[in-house]
């Protein structure tokens, strides 16, 4: 169908946002709304503009042949500060302390405006990394596991605790949890990963780092590569984790009488990229 | 910031894509762009028309002093045809059936672009209802529900087969599995639903009903209603159904000797409503 400009704008910024992290030959647009390429090169440049200066994400345009548009989410400091603001807020709330020093968070995950958010500044962090595929052990992290993967298109793997029937033949993994010392298992379906591929491991809660140290070592099983870890809330002043270089939004502390919590900034902050950086290897 | 009739197109469009189901006052984009009212509405029509003509959703303009604008995501009858033939397309692969006649579907649930269709398909089934929250069984419906869910800006809750110590204090209910007639437990976290919200069902499978008709009970101990009840896939020719008037997307057969499997289409394209269609009681 033939459009006018106002109306491919709003075409074009639906579909980027749907597509991210997907390379869209400019051919695409303009077959679609019969109009050149130079018109569709100048709709993309308006965009740009508004998702850069608004802090939306990264419009990356490819000149030549194979000359297409990719959108990269990313979300921007201010933005970044305000959502941990909230979530900080939220997580304060003094009956969300259970018996045992654990935390109920499930109204925090189960609302996908959280969810989405926070799936959307961890790839962020992550937006610079070559990604094929995010890791997560059920359940609780399953949410935010898709929350990221819808921002990279990429699939999601789901490590579970048992192997089930309807997932086929099975790799399985031995690991010590970091706070309980218990032998525990973990598996993943044998056609879930593929060898070399680039693995970002999510989840909800990390306390010594033991489920995140086994999902490491499944992924090394598959010969594939983990190129980041990521956490909704650390648990502060374990004894030492088992694990570096991972980035958390948010760090609790529980009294010794369990009796009061607190919520701080995990390493977020510190780890974000720059929404307006040039791409790199491009 | 003051913005161009351009800028203001790609900012409103991506804004209201991320916040569906919500009204939002004009006022918000005026003061947002330093704009005249009247021009966000020469805006808000602009959109509406491409939206409409696109089948991305309707937008629902409120007028008065409470005037406000709404994004309602539908899917139109010909991306539902697609996506359907797409996913039979995915499912008749014949190395999917596992032994005992189970179907590997992890791949296709694993994957953002997919889940996140069939969101947007089931919530185009229910976009007349009034929807409080997405309950589903863990863990494989898990992707499905919060993809419903964030298009309709609402909350999920889980369904466990066991209480967490992480979720506080629970409601559980013995039933009977349809399929294997043995009896089951499912549990809820107390603090998860209120009285009289309104719930829409959704789950990856259905053999006989068991597991839905549990949920539909579930729901009845907390005073809600069932709004709805979606599945993507169910099996056909199993003895008669426990549950009515549910939205199935795909039907399986496997025969006899379990070596071939059939799918077809559920119910879902007699029950998509009508993206363009006014909006009831409004």
């Amino acid at each position: 169908m033939k459009l006018k400009r106002s109306s491919r704008l709003v075409d074009i910024t639906a579909f980027l946002l749907q597509h991210p992290h997907q390379i869209i030959p400019l051919s695409y647009f303009s077959d679609r709304y019969e109009s050149a390429k130079s018109s569709i090169s100048e709709d993309l440049a308006i965009i740009k503009d508004n998702f850069e200066s608004l802090g939306a994400g990264r419009l990356h345009t490819l000149a030549g042949a194979t000359g297409g548009v990719s959108y990269m989410p990313c979300m921007g400091r201010q933005e970044a500060e305000q959502l941990l603001g909230k979530l900080k807020e939220q997580m304060t709330r003094a009956d969300r302390l259970l018996p045992g020093g654990y935390l109920y968070m499930t109204d925090i995950l189960g609302k996908p405006e959280y969810v989405n958010a926070i799936g959307r500044l961890i790839a962020s962090v992550y937006i610079d990394e070559k990604i094929d595929a995010i890791m997560t052990m059920e359940t609780k992290g399953i949410p935010l596991a898709y929350a990221v993967a819808s921002q990279r298109s990429v699939p999601v793997v789901v490590v579970r605790r048992t192997s089930k029937v309807t997932e086929g033949s099975t790799v399985s993994i031995n690991y010590i949890s970091g706070s309980s010392k218990r032998i525990q298992t973990m598996v993943l379906p044998r056609r879930s990963l593929k060898e070399n591929a680039r693995v970002l491991i999510v989840d909800d809660f990390m306390k010594a780092g033991g489920t995140m140290k086994g999902m490491m070592n499944l992924s090394r099983e598959f010969g594939a590569v983990v190129a980041g870890m990521a956490v909704f809330v650390e648990k502060k002043d374990e004894q030492r984790k088992l694990v570096n270089h991972y980035t958390s939004l948010l760090k609790l502390s529980i009294t010794e009488t369990e009796n009061t919590l607190k919520i701080e900034d995990g390493n977020v902050m510190e780890r974000l990229s720059d929404c307006s950086a040039p791409i790199k290897n491009a």
